[in-house]
């Protein structure tokens, strides 16, 4: 199992709208993702901008490339693109686990 | 349980140095940690020097003062603030969880 965290920016005008987007993720984005592999999947905001990711998958290129292959995704990403400015799922690069307890 | 997601940042400069001490953190203040109650614990690093934990908790307040109260953190942090240039410990601020998935 990966346990993965990837750093993204919303900018805070944008913030409103992204909580309530995620408070109510679609039912079909979120099946998508379980079915996927994302498993314990969490998003966190800072008031500066700074959106924080953690999942723990088998193997997160494998997810990352079952989510796109998906249409329901396509849809979520055009939307959250109208806030990040960028296709967020295509920006989602690893940061480097330096520290574990389990 | 509450998900825990706090960032602090690492001058770049401190980088090995940091990864060195958190590949081989002692192990008294490893046991310190799961006592005081802190579960699936991740440090991550980025290269500009953005350092995002995650953690599971019963309740983070009382674990940070569960460790607080410990004579290894004490040490182990008066270490890692010659490398933050602050007590990290006293720096973690949560960020908000705005989406979860299980």
């Amino acid at each position: 199992m990966q346990r993965v965290c990837f750093a993204l920016h919303v900018p805070p005008e944008h913030h409103d709208t992204y909580r309530t987007a995620h408070a109510d993720v679609w039912p079909e984005m979120r099946a998508a993702l379980s079915e996927a592999g994302w498993h314990n999947y969490s998003l966190f905001l800072r008031d500066d901008g700074l959106l924080v990711g953690y999942l723990e998958t088998e193997d997160f290129e494998a997810a990352q490339r079952a989510m796109a292959a998906t249409e329901v995704n396509e849809r979520w990403q055009a939307e959250m693109a109208k806030l990040f400015g960028e296709r967020a799922d295509e920006a989602m690069r690893p940061l480097e686990e330096v520290f574990h307890l389990a």
